[in-house]
């Protein structure tokens, strides 16, 4: 197999050389960059570099997609011409599931012997390398998987609509990087009062060695019992955040959207014994799945 | 001790039980509500109801005040005049801090002779009763954890200005109901694609058994070399939210707060090694305190 970077920034070198590594020799990248660098870091893990993109199709069999989330599509739309049949194409790049699915539109339109895999990387590239999770989804997702596995890469394959893997990251960064914003703003107030220690302390007590997505279906499990009382208080923490001069950001969207959900719920009916097996088995684990649905019905 | 309530709802009756088992014996409570369940409630744990919230001033050496946040303050108004030398006054109502030190000078000036502490409870009272965690300051502080620890009360006591507590526990919230937030807004997205299982496993598979504070403080230790890209993804996020008819409500105050973050700090100097121990003697530990303190200078 000959393997081909778009775009060998820091990501898809880190991929190389792990790549490298497990014995995959013929490694090619093209990069719109170039200079003494590049050079440089191809060098280091055995990849030749190729001065456009046709000459890139030329030599790969399968080609990853390493640029930046605005380029994705730039760049699918210039190589698709070029990609040989049976040559896989893989977009890793953080885009929108939309570009992703536009992405693969392209290539079927302007490369239709081609096949196209859409990828979501799941963690940062550098500390794992080519074993950084990756999700894909798409025509080419499998082959995928069955190219790169055997050289220790990490693939989940997706079924759903072109861009599902796409949205799954997107859904888990509102999350991780919504609960990074949310302790910005709550140690900032707190760092100002001298409080930062506490808030933390208080956190760990109530929440120990807890893993983040059990976390999240607990809250969510014992939500309908507390809505409007949750979003009155969100609203009293977003005021209080306000009269120690750290502008809400934040908490004042999370407050709306508590009040949101506590709006909805209020009146509705407890779910039914059927609604409540949505989840599963177990109508316990399930809660949050109910929940979840009667609000989206409501 | 005679121990007195004003309002013995569903907060104030189990931890009356908690104490009551601990062999506390003169419990005494006012709720401006009457009636069989309440009478119920009292019987159940030995508690002796009282007509006026000035008679339950005539009774009590401890006054716990367990109403409503909306009246907190006016309850501190009606019975201050009664209350007699030497009785402390501990507020426990989810008031916001500047309530809470509002009560304090009603005490101060309409009972003189009385003593206040503001108090925080720290998490749901009903499965923990008696031993649900307080945070206290105000000058009562001390000696209501010394009055109330020999019964099996969670009491810590906290320097700072009155109201301190009330900080601590906002901040908290901030974090903990931004996060019930965030997931009801990720998993509305996650569900309607059929995606809810993958995001809830992927992010404990990211984040197994960590502790949540802890993590607040991994997140906001890496913040700095990840703003911009993340404030990015973070907008890219939410507009995927609005794609898919999810109003973006608590990320897009997220994206915001990151974005506000990526311009402060862009152009900021690396913090100097005397800043970097800001946070401690380790100065990696304190990587996320020097954050702090740079984005409330800039």
């Amino acid at each position: 197999m000959r393997l081909g970077f778009i775009g060998f920034g820091e990501a898809a070198s880190a991929i190389a050389a792990g790549l490298a590594e497990e014995g995959l020799r013929e490694l090619y990248a093209y990069d719109v960059v170039s200079g003494q660098a590049l050079a440089e870091r191809a060098a280091c893990c055995g990849v030749r570099l190729v001065a456009s993109l046709a000459e890139l199709a030329a030599q790969a069999d399968l080609v990853l997609s390493l640029v930046t989330a605005r380029g994705a599509l730039t760049v699918a739309r210039e190589i698709a011409p070029h990609l040989r049949v049976g040559t896989l194409y893989a977009d890793l790049n953080s885009c929108a599931p939309r570009v992703k699915a536009e992405i693969g539109q392209v290539i079927a339109r302007l490369a239709p012997g081609a096949c196209y895999a859409s990828v979501a990387v799941m963690s940062a590239v550098p500390p794992l390398r080519h074993r950084v999770p990756l999700v894909a989804d798409g025509p080419g997702a499998r082959r995928l998987r069955e190219a790169l596995e055997p050289y220790g890469m990490n693939i989940e394959v997706l079924e759903g609509p072109l861009g599902a893997a796409a949205i799954l990251k997107m859904c888990r960064s509102v999350v991780l990087k919504g609960l990074e914003a949310l302790f910005l703003e709550a140690l900032l107030a707190a760092e100002q009062e001298g409080l930062t220690e506490q808030v933390l302390t208080s956190l760990n007590a109530s929440f120990p060695k807890t893993s983040l997505g059990d976390l999240g279906v607990y809250l969510l499990d014992r939500h309908r019992l507390h809505a409007q009382r949750r979003a009155d208080e969100m609203q009293e923490a977003a005021e209080t955040l306000a009269s120690l001069a750290i502008d809400p950001l934040v908490s004042a969207g999370a407050a709306q959207r508590l009040r949101w959900s506590a709006e909805r719920l209020t009146g509705l009916a407890a779910p039914s014994r059927a609604e409540a097996e949505v989840g599963g088995e177990d109508p316990q684990n399930g809660a949050y799945r109910v929940l979840l649905h009667q609000l989206s019905d409501a």
